[in-house]
């Protein structure tokens, strides 16, 4: 059902080894709590051991104050079927903080769609190595961490940048074009998600200046990639990609000129599905239930 | 689940009227016949009366010799939710009369599909007002009848398609560039689905000559549009569209050659659809469970 | 030969009967006065009374203080093949004034791209029938008037829309979702172009609400159109167009929603193209050297 | 002009040095021979060393008699530029051996494009390592060769197809899904071009099973790349590429057969490109004039 993105609606994320009478127990269960299920959509990986994935968007009335009650409740289903899940209120937004380096063109586009109302969460901070997008945040009310990233002292702005993060309550962090490295520490004394938007078509051009690359190779597209980072450089589970055309007379900076416009589109249809609890990773990869 | 296209797969097609249970009901039901989902959709239209739709293919062993007790039991449950429905084997192929005229590249397209195992579907009739493409036909085996349609006896030409249809069990007909209105008798008679390729982005340019027409308009894209024919002239269902780019250089002549490309693509995409069904109609649109 | 976006860039337009030696002898002249043709393409139309068109980019020093002189002196050649023609300076940049309505998105797009540098034109005036955007407007330093459009009093509004228009020196106005139908009048008043965006792949869903019509019609595919403005609604010539892939799932406000990336998108590209000269018009289409 | 596919239709090809007076050199002598310029293009490398391209198609009375003679006159042209050149005559169509293995999809769309009036060229052999497609081949009175490839013999399989090619007279040479690996002796002796078609979006998945490697990397997109053979497996220069979505439901296997429609559309347009003489390679990439 189209559903209005009102209080009461909740969404069930689901993994465990396939077997029949998942989907059953699962409608069953929304069923006897009287949930209407809105959508729901399930994947198989097949195989000898498949392992099974679901997401459930259904509506239920006082959906706030019966959550907790809810998730005691699932625990049992989850328990018999050996489940990684997670159940969430649509109305509990995300809270991303956004990482930027010079370039304005990704956190802008970030923002707008924030603005317009197609990104349904909290953007609760900005941090950057420079201090050039720093009037433009708070002049619309966003804090901006300036943290500058001297060579040999990276652990010590990373440390800063984490407890920022922290103190802002940001469960989600966007790379918006910043050209730092984080370290595996950072990585995994942050609790939460990390986005990258990476500007080539990976695993094409890993590694630095991607558009220059693609321009020596003599492509007829270039791409954008939006990752999950992992310690692993330009190697996490991919979450979208794009491209567009280009020719012989487009030099490297007309390759990056376009490739702005692939980096912007991408980003913010990935944040879009992170945010709206649509994207499960397993194996490497990630299951899209857009 | 990732299906083998095996004997023992199973489809469900449904809707009905939108309220809670439903798709608890159909996953206890299949369950408990020891059928194991190996992917579901569903859509509601949401509104004020809200109409559910629901593809389930799933896995049961035996299934040929249960199929008809299974449809059976399903009716009990159907009948609670006031449901049209459904239950298909992924066996029993649907069989396809392609119509034709002189053109051939959207009858090949489907012939080289077949053949490749794209789709999954017997060809087993061509109908033709030109005898161009007989040889290519029946030397692939399969049935060819040269029907012509002369000015003034356009019912007699169809009682004889018809006769042809019936005879060789056909319960879909692709009209594959073919350059004849069927007439609504012909259509209430025929007991199927008649599928069309248009070539034009339809709404755009309906009628004879799109591409002179959107030549004419200097649009940037042309495109081809799969619909399911109804009495109105292009007005019917659609199944799936798609575009290319096209400037100022091209004259209408190459907008007919680009056009043939994407008449072909779009055409397959639908009749694939349709054969696995995956399309239901409602209300004049199409929902694909792609 | 890439060109450097320097002060010595010029553009010759050319449109005139076509017949042997044009090419020769523009290319003569330029060579002659010692300019070095950095892009040149053309286009014939064909048929029987053909009409050669020409863009030809050029560098020569000194192109401020000369141009004058070479204008003079490409008359010549000019007359001799019956040529409407310009030539014009890269460095004289192009004024917009841009009139907008309620939504943001179009407007937006169009300051950030003028911002990035993508834009090679002076927006000089922003026109509104709402003061919504005002001080976004203003905020970044350019003139806003708010003009509200009153039922029955829409040429005195018109009236003081053109003398602000004129008054800011703009030569092109690009309509960025503005919800008023210009007047024949205000057209022929104007000496510039009028680039609109409307909000549906023309020819198809011609008026107003064309996400709701799409929706209705059941299209897979939804579209945006950037095109020159004349006297009859929605038939100006076509400058450029794009869509988007939509399926069932989404409702009229969704199609909006997507709409809206198209929009942007779509409109940019054509004033870009616009601003660098690129596009000629014959005959209700655009010629566009891309 | 738009050009009839006429005997009077010429095509000039050059390189060299950029340099003021080019154009107008070219221009004047094919004015000055009476040709009549229907679509010139010219593109130049710009840098320290600028290297300028061009390719013009000219309509020329009688071409077939005054060829050579034009030939002739040109080469003072030329020597004055330093340009390396070629003018060909389009009734003069390539002619093409088509290598393939066992999958047959490139090339039944190579013979299918043929066929349909949209490959100016002839398909004068096709050679393959499995018989499968003889029946296919010589039903349509295209000779075919079968020369198996045994492991520990490929010189001297290579020193037979090599002879069959001479033999019929072929300047181009098309890998058709073809599942060995040329030598560079091979690449060396046959005096044309060799065009590859790879499954997958180059330079991201060289080598071999590029599906199953973009499957097990979990790109949201799948491509498909056409290029001129070089030494380096996989390097040689781009001439088209395209990709399609894929998600997470699609395995390998299914990627495999979306790619088998990439595989057709790009190479085909690769194929037309180079037998209109729309391509020129410079520096390990191409121009196309297209």
């Amino acid at each position: 059902m189209l559903v209005s993105r009102a209080d009461d609606v909740g969404r069930l994320l689901i993994s465990c080894p396939d077997r029949p009478g998942i989907v059953a127990a699962v409608s069953r269960f929304l069923f006897e709590c009287g949930a209407n299920i809105a959508n729901s959509a399930q994947h198989s990986t097949g195989g000898e051991q498949p392992v099974f994935f679901m997401r459930v968007e259904f509506e239920l009335g006082d959906l706030a104050t019966r959550v907790s009650a809810l998730q005691t409740a699932f625990g049992n289903v989850a328990e018999q079927f050996g489940m990684s899940w997670r159940l969430t209120q649509a109305a509990e937004r995300k809270r991303l903080a956004v990482f930027v380096s010079r370039a304005e063109h990704a956190l802008l586009e970030l923002l707008w769609a924030q603005r317009a109302g197609d990104l349904a969460a909290d953007i609760c901070l900005v941090v950057s190595n420079h201090p050039d997008t720093q009037a433009l945040v708070t002049g619309l009310g966003i804090p901006f961490v300036h943290v500058p990233v001297e060579r040999g002292r990276k652990s010590e702005a990373e440390a800063q940048q984490l407890e920022q993060v922290v103190a802002h309550g940001a469960d989600t962090i966007v790379l918006a074009r910043y050209m730092q490295i984080l370290s595996p520490l950072f990585l995994s004394s942050f609790g939460g998600r990390v986005i990258n938007i990476h500007h080539s078509f990976l695993p094409a051009f890993v590694g630095a200046n991607p558009y220059l690359a693609a321009y020596d190779r003599g492509v007829k597209l270039i791409g954008a990639t939006a990752h999950y980072v992992t310690e692993e450089l330009d190697a996490g589970p991919i979450i979208e990609q794009d491209v567009a055309r280009v020719d012989h007379r487009q030099g490297a900076d007309d390759l990056r000129r376009l490739g702005r416009y692939l980096e912007r589109i991408v980003l913010v249809r990935a944040v879009k599905w992170h945010v709206e609890d649509r994207v499960l990773v397993h194996g490497g990869k990630t299951i899209i239930f857009s």
